[in-house]
Order: C-alpha cells, then structure tokens, then sequence
C-alpha cells in the first residue's frame, strides 16, 4: 500500500519517546511505499486541528538532536475518541492521502489507536494504524519492559543513591515518592542504588502489596534499629488492604481516562508526619521526585534510546511490508544471560487499555522490598550507573 | 608548626564537597609540616565522640572515587559550640596532638570555626583553623561563588529545561520549587534553560523581592495570554512584602542555628491552588526538587569539582604557611571575558554567620526574572547543559 503517513505522540512524555519519533521517521524516509511524512501536534488533537508538520522538512542532524531530547517533541494529549471522533479523523486522513498512522505512547494511546483501528475497519476507512510503545511506568503487557522505563529507572536509582548518601551524613528518615500508578516497576527501579548491605533504600512500598501504616511504622522501626537510618522508596500508586489508593483521599482531579491524580507531595508529607508522631524520630523528610523523572535532561539509558528509536524504525518496517493489518511493536528478550531484545509484532488489543503488574518473583515476600531477580531484570535496562564510592573504613 | 591535622565536613551535603575534602588531604600528604590526616565523623560532634578515622590509610584511588561521589563522606551535622563545648574539643584535639583543623560547610559552619578559632586563643590552645567553603545556596560573603552551587545550579537548569519541554507537550501552569532560604542564586539558575525566547522558565521568583499573590496571578495571567502556558520557578524562601517567608506559615520545625525548616512541598501545592482558583486554568502542577537538587548522582559541574577540590588544597597550603593564624578561602574571580578563579585567605569573620543575597544587578526591575548580567555570570559556573533541540518548523 502506497500513501502518506501521520505519526503523533500521546500520554504523558518520556526521555527517549523523540527516539522512536526518529526512529520512525527515518526508517519511512527510506521506504519507497510512504510519500509525505506528517507529525499531527498534541496526538489526535492535532488531527482534528488539521496542525501537521511536514517531517520530511526537517534535516536529518535536526531529527537526531531531538531525538537526544526528553518529553514529545510534537506535544501531547490525553484524549480517547469516540466513534464519531473517528469519523472526523478519517475526512482530515482522507484529505491528507494518509494511509499509515502511527501512534507512540502507553496503554491509554494503544486503546486509542486500536479504536481507531477498528472504527477504520467499520467505516471502511483503509489505514495501517500501529502503535510504539512507551511508557515510564513499564506496565504494558506483552513487553518485557517499555522504552522510557530505562531512562526514568535511572534517574530514579541516581536520585535515591544521591539521596541515600544524604540521608548516610544527616541521618534519621526520608521517604521518597515515585512516580506509577498501578505499577511498581519504577518504585523498583530505586533499589538499583544499593552497592553495599547497609545502603538504602532500605524499604521499598509497591501498589502492588497492600499497604498499612501499622506495617510500614513497624517497618521503618526495625530499620532505624537496625542501621540507625531509614530511606524509603514509596511508590505514589500505594493502596491500602481496601485497594485504594492511599493517596486518593488527597485528590479529587481526574483525567480524560478517568485516572485520579494523586497529590503525592501529600503522600510523602503525611507519611512523614506519621512517623514523627509514632517514633519520635527528629529528623523525617519526604520528597516527592515528580515530572523531572520522565523528562530531565542528561540522565538517558544508552539501551532505552537505542531500543526506543528502533522500536520506532520496526513499526514503520512491519507497517509497510503488508504483513500485518496494524499491530503494535513488543520488546521481548532473547533467553540467556547476555542482554537481547528482539521486536515482535503483537495485535494492538494485545496492549491496549490493560496494564502489567510486578510480577512475584519481583517483590520480596515481605511485601517491602524487592528481589535478586529483579535487579537482575531492571540492571541492563538502566544500565551502570555513574561511580561512587564511601571510605573503607566506613563499610561494613 | 608541626602537628596532626583534623577535617570534618558539616551543614547540608553537596554534589563536590567531598573534591574540597580530597583536595585537603591530598594536599596535606605532601606537607611535612603534617603528620596523622584524622576526618572526624559527622563534624564537630564526632570530635567530642572522639570518632576519626585515619586519611592517610586510605588509598588515593579510594579518595579520588569518594571525592567524585555525592553528600559528605565523613558524614555531617548542624551544631553549634559553646565556650565549654570548645573546652571538651580542646581536650579531645590535644589528646590527639591535632594542630591543624579544617572545616567544610556554609556560613554557619564559618561560624563555627570562627568561634573555635576565637576560643582556642582565649583558652591557649595553639591552632590554626581553616574554613573550606560549600554551599549550593552560594550565600556565603567574600566570594564570587562557592563550590557546591555550580553543580546544585546545573541540576535546576537540567531539571528545569526538561519539565519546560514536558510543559510544552502537555500544557498549562507549572510550578517548581527550588531550594534556597535566604538567596535566590539557586532558583535563578534555572533561567540557564532557556535557549528560545518563548522557553520557561517564564517567571522566576526570588527570596531578594516582595512577593504577593496579586502580582503572582497577574504575571501568570499575562504569560498564559502570551504563551499558551507558563513555567516558574520559585524559591522555596519567597518572603511577602513584611518580610516572612511565604512558606513558614506550614511548618515550625527549627534547627540548631534557628533557621526554620521550611515545607516546601505545601508552598507549591499551595500556589498551584491559587493558580486554578484564580485563573480557571485546568492543568496546573506544583514539584518541589527537595534534596536531590545537592546530591544527585551524575550532575556536576566539571568547573564546580574541579574549584571545590582547590580550595581545599588551598586551605592546606595556606594553613601550613605560617602566614595565617587561621581563615577561610574565597573564590575570586579575574576580571575580563575570560573565565578564571583565584583562591584568597580571608579572615574568618569575612563570611562566618552573616550571608549574602542576589545583587540587584542580577534580577529583572519587575522583580520576576534575572537579568542578561546573572547569565554571564553563572554560565561558566554551572557549565554547558547536554544539547536538547525542537524543530525547526515549532520554533517562533
């Protein structure tokens, strides 16, 4: 099938979610099947907006220095379509010679992307619609990770090693929440910082067991008794033995997906004040790491960009070689211990709406922190991190 | 004068103070002049714990990685000495024959040596006390900077760039709070983002200016009209036009030099709900950077390690002179385009104590902005930033 081709960016931005924008668009400039190559701004917004940019403009050193840049160089939205939505899409499609569309984002943009899809199936409407998968949170199913998650596991192990260290010259208590909000995998990615027995973070809380101030009280006690410190990564998605979340209580805003913001500043404070009153510790600060975990610059996972962008270039190939109706790309690993992924084309129902949870063998079976397997999964995916070292005579 | 020499670290961590320590000791292995290298744990207090370890058994390896590695490796303390305290140190120091003392910290650990110093020569106690200067507020007198800011600047002008791009993609009113009680050179460092005249932040609010909501909602107001979104960045140390700090109103934890700790989280949270009361604006975000910006892994300034390490070989050098009955070494910087740093002695008093805020030179007269000035003097300090790029055809 010969046509145009439309790509766009949706949910919220990662550090290497420009990679799979390249990605793509590079591997479209050399297929002989795609004529114009249009970037919608702001997802399908820019779609009903009729706001394209001409790709196929920008020179090649351009598109490889917004590659290197964190958030969604088109923008962004949050918007899911209804059909009818779908019917005005496809006149402006229709007007634009668009017979390819790609959509890169997480589980929300796979679900609109595979409405799209079978709305252009109803309405008669011929497109190869595919999604890229990204997400910070690394919940999509049929994916051993996503691309951004690398990225935002390392900024996130930098910060709460940098922070561990903090804690080691100041003492008492620090909590820290982390981005998810259903999954753990990014809470996870923080117990990468540990290098010595005694290193923080010492308790590590996930949505995905449940959660009680009686337990995490006694948690932090045993520690402080312990080390004499106590860091805490805390994920903002904690829910209580109810299932809600124990942030919620916080927040009434909700999205156009219906998720609940979380105040998780909030969190982090409340939590904090818990443990003031109960232990009597002097020192208990909270922070609360926020949106510079997906989007600050200089702190990429040289395997994230590398798998980002060409998860962005495999879509492109697998759209245009006819094989496949629309689909989404999943990153699966190679068995073994080197670090492989190769990217295989699953149906977009395979990803869209649902998310992936920690599995078991992940959490520890304390429910407070995670496992060797674990670290053994996340450490190729963040990569090394910068050195550090304490005195010897320090360790032990 | 021969004798053993004594280094503590004390006050907040930065991203370089352990360069300052390594530069010391390296310094000081090559003197005659010194015998035992002791680092006493956690400051002052891990003098009267009679807790030192011996630097000379460390190797330089060990002490070149410690001195690449963030927070205070000897660990730190907020604690201010008494007349008698000094008498119990006196004792501790004499029993260990220590001659030499070096301090490293901010204003208020100058104060502390100062008093030190005063005291060991109204008590006869024959020592020469060196201050090493650190502050990521770089609010110390007498000096152009100090180490610390360079690279706490970097991480808020990092940070700050990538929450502007993710700004862009998804819109709104962003609000980041940026640490720096009494002076606002911190929070104007995240104006070294910009690289477009469209870029945030768009507004930058300083401890150095009255701040009211009036003004703060009339600027958002008139950046939103502009823009489409706005991006500030504000310090957590804003004071309204009666001089309290705009934060304090949530907090009444004090620490041993008085300063109150401020809740940081719940002055952006608070702003951000002014911003969607007032304005009716949807997406509105508060993130408070919290401790993270002065010790997270992997963001120094390369000039920052590079002056944070002289200094304190300058402190040696200077000690074991015979020159100095005791100091502090300041950053001075030559004159002329070129950038270059010379090390002064100066006294003690010069920068025990009192701080120093922005000048008026490096804020905008409306009070919401730096100025071109602060720019070309923090540039060089904080280093170039990792290239980020937009495209060519969204660039105004």
């Amino acid at each position: 099938m010969r046509g145009n081709m439309l790509i766009a960016q949706s949910g919220g931005p990662s550090m290497v979610i420009n990679q799979s924008l390249a990605g793509a668009v590079l591997a479209a400039k050399a297929c002989p099947e795609i004529d114009a190559i249009y970037g919608a701004l702001h997802g399908i917004q820019g779609i009903f907006d009729e706001r394209f940019i001409d790709l196929r403009q920008e020179p090649d050193d351009v598109l490889l220095r917004v590659a290197q840049t964190p958030s969604s160089a088109l923008g962004s939205v949050r918007r899911k379509p209804t059909p009818d939505d779908c019917r005005a899409l496809f006149a402006v499609l229709a007007k634009h010679g668009v017979r390819y569309f790609f959509y890169i984002g997480g589980n929300d943009s796979a679900e609109t992307a595979h409405i799209i899809a079978q709305e252009a199936g109803r309405q008669g409407y011929p497109l190869c619609c595919f999604h890229i998968p990204k997400t910070i949170d690394n919940d999509l199913l049929a994916n051993d990770h996503t691309p951004g998650y690398g990225s935002a596991g390392r900024f996130v192990a930098c910060a709460v090693r940098g922070d561990d260290l903090d804690n080691r010259a100041l003492g008492g208590v620090k909590i820290d929440v982390i981005m998810g909000r259903n999954a753990g995998f990014l809470t996870a990615a923080a117990a990468l910082a540990r290098q010595d027995p005694d290193d923080g973070p010492h308790l590590v809380y996930l949505p995905e067991r449940p959660f009680t101030l009686e337990r995490f009280v006694a948690d932090v006690d045993a520690c402080m008794k312990r080390y004499g410190r106590c860091v805490l990564a805390v994920s903002e998605g904690i829910r209580g033995p109810d299932g809600r979340p124990v942030a919620e209580a916080f927040s009434t805003e909700t999205d156009a997906h219906g998720n609940v913001q979380l105040t998780s500043a909030a969190l982090g404070e409340n939590l904090a004040a818990v443990i003031r009153d109960k232990l009597r510790v002097k020192r208990v600060r909270a922070d609360t790491f926020g949106f510079i975990q997906r989007c600050f610059v200089g702190c990429v996972s040289e395997s994230d960009a590398r798998e980002a962008f060409q998860a962005g270039a495999e879509a492109v190939k697998a759209a245009v070689s006819g094989r496949h109706p629309g689909g989404t790309i999943a990153l699966v690993r190679e068995p073994g211990d080197a670090y492989a992924i190769r990217y295989e084309v699953a149906p977009l129902s395979a990803v869209a709406k649902h998310t992936r949870e920690m599995p078991d063998a992940f959490i520890a079976p304390e429910g407070n922190h995670v496992t060797e397997a674990f670290l053994r999964y996340a450490r190729p995916i963040v990569g090394e991190l910068p050195p550090t070292a304490r005195f010897e005579q320090l360790r032990r």
